[in-house]
């Protein structure tokens, strides 16, 4: 059953599925309960509450569905739109790319924004669409928080402030996979009408839950979008909310009380101090590959992640082969390059319940590594850059002061 | 976390989800992996082969898609019809209807035949229906094998039957989602095109995987079938199949080690053992019904479930009362009735990897609490009748004799 | 790994090791850790507050030794009495035997007061031991509170009684291994000097702690006492826990873990429900025995034991082939008799986080048994008579009301 | 339950107990079993016979005793010996310094052979007296492999070839705890009579059972040794083994099957090949220390342990405060100085289920604090050096060609 062991821990450093913490592994670790007895409806109230601060949001009606993040876009998509729908949709990497093949395929009519991969979103251009639909023709504007492909954040409060500045009545629709618990993200300041996550990312859980939250805007569209849906509709939870007994379907007993864990572990370290920690780690990485002599796939500071870094290798170098050699030699997992930087980049997630000097030990095996592949870097030296960083700036751990 | 906590173990017989197995549980419990690394593909071949002996196949493919059962329903009809076909499904308990519900909110043309609950599909009904239907109108027959509300087993080879002998070409649609694994199951021999299930049934684990196998004529259909779907789509898989990296979005990883651990025990014991097992388990409990006085809300013993017994209480009874108050003072949890037979009925599954003193534990249990609730059952008259037909017929166990 | 599989949940009954509480294998689900970090002393440091309440003493010391308990035993002769000190031991069965062949070849000169096994300890016969020894050559009492081998059960409060009424200054050592958290054990008001469990017992965790609680005047004894010890000497503890790092050598951080949920499950439920827990389930056990027709090996009621109940099996039946059939056929676990009593009792351990239809479950399968060994048992016979009792005396589980 | 709680995960690098692999975290993740059904002593068959390839032995008889090293050493000593035997015992650190106490209040005649802490035993004292005891007075040599306190390890070949030029008869016994399982240790060639090693160490387990393999001619010499002994005596195991039960008294069922794992394990990887990792990850941390510019407390080479390196600090520098330090603000655990290098060495433990990227985040972490105490390391030279060793010397993981 264990294939492909190796001696110690793997190294997990793609953007997701990531580390889970052991007291979450501890939590899942049980037998099924009966989902109609009394206690899963008071976990999940719980649950429910507790998700919403984690999204910053007071007005917003999470719906925790048993599936992955591409189910939750199509909750999202399905429950507010109609087909023949105008959305305007930003791509910008692999994973804007396929919500948009999505938003396709469920025939709602797009109105895509390109930008070369490695940039974000493209604002101006937004801006200037809103600016003339004065018809209010664009129903939607769906946008990637953070793009995992190229390691984009986009900044969605400038976003809000267009939507704002022509009073246009687009939906705001968010993919906060990649994001949500670890980057800043403000649904009700910011005005986001629908945002998703899901459990396998900065939450530190399997997959499984496509959480999906659901502003007052978003609720009152899903009476009218006549897009058909069944598993997805919110309005077959919405029925069970108001029952008391939260679960239209089956949920997985083990995620509802992995969540639980999950939740007390962010609330015990502060959801600000995960939100530091996440920076921490991105700006030390962003350190190494400059000290490597290396390009981050993002083209400008504003739009750096903190969860993802996509590197670009030099031509002569194919960046699938790093990945290959770090499982293989150093049980190491990096993020392949996909699509059009496919062989181009290799990303490193650093997202999740994750501490400095695991990403410390995962720099230095990426440089091990680019000398391995023909790289002249210097040993060390991206290890030293992130160090220096670090040491004027982890705090001690709260709990051990 | 441990909320409602109570001495001892919880003796879970709902039908669903089902008690995980020990070492499924420990298959579990683990770290998250690179879904992209060489460990999950080759992981994912193996569970697709024999996934098909679980169902009795040669020539279906399987689809392991992060959702529940309800999802799964989706999935085996979107792929395989349009909005408009004319399908002919069979009302006979909660769980019919509820996909029925979804059928036609999926913009079927939905061709309702109703039985009364406890009863088996009208089979004299669909063969009037297709024997008329000479223009093949009817694209699809939606059956479940198991309703698994009212205990009601299906006659699936006599649908294969029916429309073998017009050589009528709708597609069989099967729910086997508290049958497969459990009761006997045999999708090609039945000409079932699409068959489905979950892994908290008879699989025995955490909620999360609509696992739906689609044979040959599906797959086929699947090539025009216009209802729109993404998350659900066959496609993608199929995709992915071919280029060996298996999945178009990330699975649980959790449950793919879980399900390896739970063929791996399936085969060990053997398939027609555990479906003999169940058989022994459904008998017994049929027998301590009858020894109680009590009546099975099942009709006629052809249609008798071996993996659920809804069990019909005197009409000055609440079945309710009895499902609180096995959870409040004997931890032990039952199936309530549901809808039309809700207070009427109470349900004891008994699928999964069960054995015969844990159900004698549950039998003991009930006849405690009928007597509470003021039905005069005589203690020890059901753990009697079952004990007297198990010690006849419970085998050594192989691994010990 | 898994040698010996069999479907569904594996019936432990024997008398230790017992059923682990999912709460408790979800504590030890961990890493090893530092035992010098801070973290370590702390918990410890609350493990030793709450086994004193266990025990319920004020006023003894605990030492959580790294050993079983046969080791437990030897530390509590070794640190409190010197080679050629003169002990009174009880000898009333299979465990009371193996501690006095460690006393005795410790080189203590032990007065071995034996009974039929069945019987308790001969309380009349100390009386006049102590009431001749007014030069108090005994130096200590040595007894089990309960004989797992024969289900007896002594009368602790009765010998602190005698040696008040003649003012003997001997120690009192109690072998409280089956007893303690599971029977009333009054450390403090019955003047016990030292009493040891083992974590494998009521305290429902693996082997691996033996506890040795020992009050003021053992302390003091252990000052002088010429017995050579190291391994097992309180010296080494009771220095480390001056300096507050409370280990000489390397504890198990798991069972510290599992001792620290186990505690926390003894006051969730609360210790006196724990013992009234166990009445309950050793009442029902005795009057399954008699309905069955057969007899308790515990020869009078007063010595009748809460945790252990040893069933006499007619001559013509080997008791050993009950074992052996109940694990073989029915995943039943049953305790042997041992020596004396081999192949005339079989055992029912009846201790630790167990519920009522968890013994029923048990009680069924038993009888199944005696039938197939050729004993004439009703079927349902036993459990009916327990269920009539539980019927009347189990409270609604308090945190589910 | 989780006090001190900190993000990611904890660097285990202290000398013992070491991190546990997955795989056997989950073997143990299980309820008890009775020990007396046949599943145990099958399991416990093959454990004996397996540990014996890890000492490398096929005369030696192990002993899997519930306790620790400290009462592995007392079972190697008073199974063997007599009290007033005149032993040959060597003090070069904190743990050797522990064992002849041990020796000492179990009223050998010790005769110590005393080294400065960070230099071997001095096996030239040891020829003189060999030499010159014709009378063979000298009954043992009690000898550390591996001294966890300094990280030194002896030369045993030489002790068996000082003993083999007199024909000397002396029994060889050594302490193997931080050694066996991860250095070259090979007790038939080396003619040790008995070794002896702890769970938590090499083997990666939790702490509980003391591994003590003793050849024939301790067994010999344990039929006419007085030291009295009961729970520590090979006497009771060996007539267990006889009759083919195995166990005197309770084991740990988790322990056992966590062994199981743990065998396996180290079967897969091949000892050879995992002799050779522990070589690597030792010699990579003397290059680190070296490119720091300290002093490893191991004087010469002969002596370089490959499972811990004692990092000797500047006078002005308290090592205790990196060892706070590096828990507090890292999550790195580091081992104290004790006793002698109070103070003024920190102990890096590179032993067990380990990688090279967790070494290098260790060393990176090293470098931090070495900095936070006012040493003025160059960030990243330690890391650099390590890494250009691995580079040249880390093989393709064998599962993963």
């Amino acid at each position: 059953m264990d294939y492909f062991n190796a001696p110690g821990r793997n190294h997990l450093f793609v953007p997701g599925p990531v580390n889970i913490p052991d007291q979450i592994i501890r939590a899942m670790n049980r037998n099924n309960e009966d989902y109609r007895s009394p206690a899963i409806p008071a976990l999940t109230k719980t649950l429910l509450e507790d998700v919403k601060k984690i999204f910053k949001t007071t007005t917003g009606i999470p719906f925790l569905i048993p599936t992955t993040g591409t189910g939750a876009w199509e909750s999202a998509l399905t429950n507010t739109l109609s087909p023949g729908d105008r959305i305007v949709s930003f791509l910008i990497g692999q994973f804007s790319l396929l919500w948009i093949d999505q938003q396709q395929r469920l025939k709602f009519n797009v109105d895509v924004v390109e930008s070369d991969w490695g940039q974000g979103a493209k604002l101006d251009v937004l801006e200037s669409k809103i600016a003339s639909d004065t018809a209010h023709t664009i129903k939607a504007i769906c946008i990637v928080h953070n793009e995992t492909a190229t390691g984009v954040t986009n900044n969605l409060a400038k976003v809000r402030q267009i939507l704002d500045s022509y009073q246009h009545p687009a939906l705001l629709i968010v993919d906060g996979v990649s994001s949500i618990c670890a980057l800043d993200f403000r649904m009700d300041e910011w005005g986001v009408d629908v945002a998703i996550t899901g459990s396998q990312k900065a939450l530190s859980l399997p997959t499984g839950i496509g959480i999906v939250v659901a502003g007052p805007r978003a609720i009152e569209a899903s009476k009218t979008a006549k897009s058909l849906r069944v598993f997805f509709d919110w309005k077959d939870y919405l029925k069970f909310y108001q029952l008391g007994t939260y679960w239209p379907y089956t949920p997985s007993i083990h995620l509802l009380y992995g969540l639980r864990a999950a939740l007390d572990l962010v609330f015990e370290e502060g959801l600000e101090n995960v939100i530091a920690r996440h920076n921490r780690l991105g700006t030390a990485t962003r350190l190494a590959v400059e000290a490597w002599g290396l390009k981050n796939c993002t083209q400008k500071e504003e739009w750096h992640s903190d969860t993802v870094t996509a590197v670009v290798v030099p031509s002569y170098i194919d960046s699938a082969e790093i990945v290959r050699r770090a499982w293989k030699r150093y049980n190491l997992s990096l993020g392949l390059g996909l699509n059009k930087v496919a062989g181009k980049v290799f990303r490193i997630g650093h997202l999740g319940y994750l501490n400095e000097l695991q990403l410390l030990g995962c720099l230095a095996g990426v440089e091990m590594i680019l000398q391995d592949v023909g790289y002249p870097v210097k040993l060390g030296s991206g290890v030293a850059a992130a160090s220096a960083y670090f040491k004027n700036t982890i705090p001690l751990i709260p709990s051990r002061i």
